[in-house]
């Protein structure tokens, strides 16, 4: 018996070869679930997955057709900075600039959903390669959900390394943007007069709970993210 | 009868819910075939993907381990810039600058993989939200692939959203920066002294053959780029 999940396989796979085009009348569910021998609730299932994908469009007497897509999906894999310095064949350095527990700003704390009252760790941070800053990580650490972030130094690891130990697989949310650089930002990641940076700033959390607000601040000339090429859209 | 997405969906489930830590064994194929009830080719094919996933590392004799991750995956769906215009409640307004079929110069040749004497579509247009520039795409499209683009005036629809149409489904790759602005993007962005550009290049080709290489070109105060959250990581 085939799975919900192989039908919709084939199914976007007539989809995204065009064998089925955009606008096109898909066969009805009872046509679909004999040509596949499984039931209709199966074939629906399928299809409903298709509709959240944004693959098809379906109405209730008019049946379900290929829907004109109107974006680009792109996935993109952030890697960890000295990771990413390691693979260009440069030499790491990190190097702590400012450690202190704190109140954060009204900002920070409603990105973390924190209390008034709540302490966090601030952690400025500046990661090298070659010698040459490439990554400056300014962020806060909720403390009540990693109260062990208290107890390290974050003298020889960064943030986003010991995090992504502790909690491997939070929820993220990432903005990107290029700004100007503040003066702060031009005297430590060395810029030249007028160069933009292009931030990334992640939230990341657990059920429910903030882990971590971050802003990762680069400079504009030797920065890029690339995004891996697919055709297939991706299924949450 | 189980499939192996199915499978790998509880295992995966497993290591996202850290039940199952970095660094832990997970037990043998043997056990995991016996509590699924199905063959161990089928939990192998799960677990193989599994690794693709960069989620378990496997050793031949070691067994296999959940692995410790060192990137975060992000997945961004990119609109056409009408749509991103229209759900922020602006007005959208589309300007046609240029329109020329020319030889492409070498690096735009490279990336759409064409010999020396082939000529492309050069399109320069520009994107309005009530009236303020959101977007410059500087474009040259491949006339052997769609050769009806030559037939197009792109006078009253835009370039991206015309090859939608045509390619609903191409493959993509995209890089993103933090550019400063060209004085041509300045005046046509009506951009703010020193103000950076976000941009985006684009290639996107079906079967080895290149499609279109753009360039969309965005004033760094009025665009952010962000993404949907997710614990999952991406199968493709």
């Amino acid at each position: 018996m085939r799975s919900y999940k192989e039908i919709r396989g084939i199914l976007q796979g007539r989809i995204t070869s065009h064998q089925w085009q955009p606008g096109d009348l898909l066969p009805s569910e009872q046509a679909l679930s004999e040509e596949f021998g499984c039931t209709r609730a199966t074939v629906n299932r399928a299809m409903r997955e298709l509709a959240d994908a944004g693959l098809v469009e379906r109405r209730r007497k008019a049946g379900t057709r290929v829907i004109q897509p109107n974006s680009h999906p792109a996935t993109i894999t952030i890697p960890v900075i000295r990771q990413e310095i390691e693979d260009k064949g440069q030499s790491y350095r990190y190097l702590l600039l400012e450690r202190l527990e704190a109140l954060p700003p009204e900002d920070v704390r409603t990105q973390l959903g924190l209390s008034d009252n709540e302490k966090s760790l601030f952690l400025k941070s500046l990661h090298y390669g070659d010698g040459i800053p490439q990554q400056l990580d300014i962020r806060w650490i909720n403390l009540c959900a990693i109260p062990e972030a208290a107890e390290e130094s974050f003298a020889d690891i960064g943030p986003n390394e010991w995090l992504l130990q502790r909690v491997p697989h939070p929820n993220i949310e990432h903005v990107f943007r290029a700004d100007q650089a503040t003066a702060e930002e031009q005297r430590l990641l060395q810029l030249d007069e007028g160069e933009p940076v292009f931030t990334i700033e992640r939230r990341t959390w657990i059920v429910g709970e903030g882990i971590t607000y971050v802003r990762l601040v680069h400079p504009g000339s030797r920065y890029r993210m690339a995004t891996r090429s697919s055709t297939e859209p991706t299924f949450s």
